[in-house]
């Protein structure tokens, strides 16, 4: 049972120029809105005007061959890389989270650990690390892999990764920074420490160069939902993005995933699931069928077939296209995402046609198309049958289903009394309601427990 | 013989809170300007009024033993992450360049290519790579080395490194994106081009998923003064930033250099050569010095040994502080440095305090201290000898040294006719008066050689 005043968290998944994978041609988008700072800053504003608490950009160290060999038909080959756009849109915006992916898997911790620290301070305590590790061949090529990594490699790399991350946050205490001119003293070296992780994978002495961030450190998400995923998950992550079709599947995914939280002894409360929501609002159900039939419409079947393709990690050019999904092996993809598939194409007995324009504008997420009223009531049925905490919100195409969603939605969330009206603090850990996060220095001074962060 | 109307370029060298290691102490100084977002922005803004082509970030990737054994007394062990903070100045600036340095050493080259042109867009072309290798062990323990790469290794791998991040930023061609929303044609597939780079330490494909930035590509400066580092230079730098103590080195250095450009093929006046140069400008010679004496008198001791030392690649704390600096043997530092050193140590019979003192503002860059017309005179006569094409500007405090400048000594310069009273241009490259950089496959089909840049 949720307590009384809980609040739905929000971010906003703001992907170039929408979540549909045809929303480039839609008349009201920008076609190249993926390279254009002035848009985003138009977009994210929109964000910070619905108080929602992040903006979330996800990412690829590459170009998937389905786009190379879309024949120029696919938008998804050109855009920002994210950390510079959030640090861009740091400096323009107040409130709002910034949460930007960087893998495991072809990154440096220390640059990853130091990136993120400085967009933090630069945003005043607002950033955020969608930890990913990479399961796609055409990043793999870019760093020098003929395969990339088995899945399990993947998350023992991504494991040792972020504890060392995590390590390097700590390495100033709070009050580390003296400052004191008079005295000539810039630092206390007590409170300066250094990391000396020799591990299976890395080797890395520290100290960082960036001190304590303004939220202590910068919010951890992660998406997995594979065991592996999980594990990763409940022992150091913030928030957790999952895709999760039905409300069965939300619910069973929520209380697996916190009773992991607990058992490796930290709060439940401490960990958020979101969800992916790809809402199409109108005024009428009818009206909001119309403008996800007018994007459905846009959809190239190169495209289509090339996504679906992509994201079950099997060429599926072989089979016909108004046969049945195939009941297709595991395989060295994401494993959550090949079985939210299989499930969704069972469940409603679908052809491989009707999946990929099924995708088209969720990949995998859950879609609701309806009235304001109707999404709040599947948001509200989520969150409060503990299948979310909140739901990270996809929009098909922007920026016109973000502003229809800030426009619509949320003043009938703020109304039910389900979501913030003003923001409560200035740190996104603040709008998450996360506790501290004490460095492992300081509590182990303190004779607390320095659990889970402390590398063992 | 300089061309009529020719003009100096203007770099500033914008270190936290100054050049002078003891700045942080100075009464008008931000102690901690490192990490705030609001002092760097107002000190770009100052450098952009005085119409600079590009302020210069400087970068190491771990913190110094020197500043962990300052017993918390160097304030250089805390500050932003360049490419986080350059796009965070992005969006609230105009028309300056912004230069990041990243290290070829502890990086992947797909990883920079993409964060540099990712700057680029979002600064409408104003984006540059200072490339450097790492020299020092405090950044080589973080990235799993015990030891640093010997210097012709780091060349070596520079170069590799060098060529595939060109050949990524020439995976799109100028008019690769069509955006054709009605044709559902997003780019141009035979403009888009994979890298397929094979090379004896890198193996990457591309392409790049950033399409052509708009100044064709971020512009490179480089900054070794040893002959691998000069060739690396005359190959593919726009931009080269030197230490040059006296005026007959200057221009040694700069025939040298402009002599091997030439003999790659390339333009002399497709690379400017830029100097480090740290003035402190008073209304009088004798509130300059004031001036001066005000920062000496802050350094400590403890500090400027161990600056020196670093600088050095030895540890001179065995040495007698008042005796003759050693006469040291080459090592694995950059060279460059401690040739600089020597040779400064060596013109004015210096001890070791006298030496350390002496850096401490300039860290081997020339220190200029008088009135707007002599520091104009110095720089007019660098100019017109061919000792330099420009200057970087290195700011002894922060904001104060630079807005002296600003106000008095460019004012000066514009007098003369040596230095812009407006902007040319949009983009960095059109400041700095830089040829188009066609791509290479421009050029293959055009029937022009593509050299330099071509993989070989």
């Amino acid at each position: 049972m949720r307590k009384a005043g809980a609040q739905i968290k929000l971010g906003a998944f703001l992907t170039a120029t929408g979540q549909h994978i045809a929303a480039w041609r839609h008349p009201d988008v920008k076609a190249d809105a993926g390279i254009d700072l002035q848009e985003y800053i138009r977009v994210v504003k929109i964000a910070e005007r619905g108080k929602f608490d992040m903006m979330f950009l996800a990412d690829n160290a590459g170009i998937w061959d389905r786009e190379l060999e879309s024949d120029g038909r696919s938008s998804r080959a050109a855009y920002f890389e994210p950390i510079t756009l959030l640090s861009a849109l740091a400096a323009v915006t107040e409130r709002i989270g910034l949460v930007a992916t960087a893998t495991a898997t072809f990154n440096e911790p220390y640059n990853v650990a130091r990136k993120y620290a400085s967009l933090d301070h630069l945003s005043g305590g607002r950033a955020g690390w969608n930890l990913v590790t990479s399961a796609n061949e055409a990043e793999a090529y870019n760093f020098g892999f003929d395969v990339h990594l088995a899945h399990a490699d993947r998350y023992a790399r991504a494991r040792e990764f972020a504890e060392i991350v995590i390590g390097l946050w700590d390495s100033w205490e709070d009050d580390a920074l003296i400052l004191d001119k008079e005295g000539g003293r810039f630092f206390d070296p007590q409170k300066l420490h250094m990391l000396n992780h020799k591990g299976e994978r890395f080797t890395v002495r520290g100290p960082l160069n960036v001190p304590r961030t303004p939220q202590g450190r910068p919010i951890i998400v992660q998406a997995g939902s594979s065991e592996a995923g999980m594990d990763l998950a409940a022992w150091c992550a913030d928030v957790v993005f999952t895709a999760q079709p039905a409300l069965s599947d939300g619910i069973a995914f929520y209380k697996e995933l916190k009773e992991r939280v607990r058992k490796v002894g930290r709060s439940p409360d401490d960990l958020k699931i979101m969800p992916g929501l790809s809402p199409v609002v109108g005024r009428t159900r009818e009206e909001a069928q119309a403008k996800f039939q007018e994007l459905q419409d846009l959809i190239d079947p190169v495209v289509g077939l090339g996504l679906l393709s992509s994201m079950a990690g099997h060429d599926l050019s072989g089979y016909p296209v108004d046969g049945p999904f195939p009941d297709l092996p595991d395989n060295n993809t994401g494993k959550g995402r090949l079985k939210v598939l299989k499930d969704t194409a069972a469940r409603e007995n679908m052809t491989i046609r009707q999946l990929y324009t099924r995708i088209a504008g969720t990949r995998g997420h859950n879609l609701v198309i309806g009235t304001a009223k109707e999404i709040a009531d599947q948001m509200e049925e989520w969150f409060t049958s503990e299948a979310a905490d909140g739901f990270n919100i996809m929009p098909q195409a922007l920026p016109g289903s973000l502003s229809d969603f800030v426009d619509l939605v949320i003043p009938e969330l703020q109304r039910r009394g389900l979501f913030r009206r003003e923001y409560e603090g200035s740190t996104l850990r603040e709008h998450l309601g996360l506790s501290w996060p004490h460095t492992r220095h300081a509590l182990a001074r303190d004779g607390r427990n320095a659990k889970p962060d402390a590398a063992e």
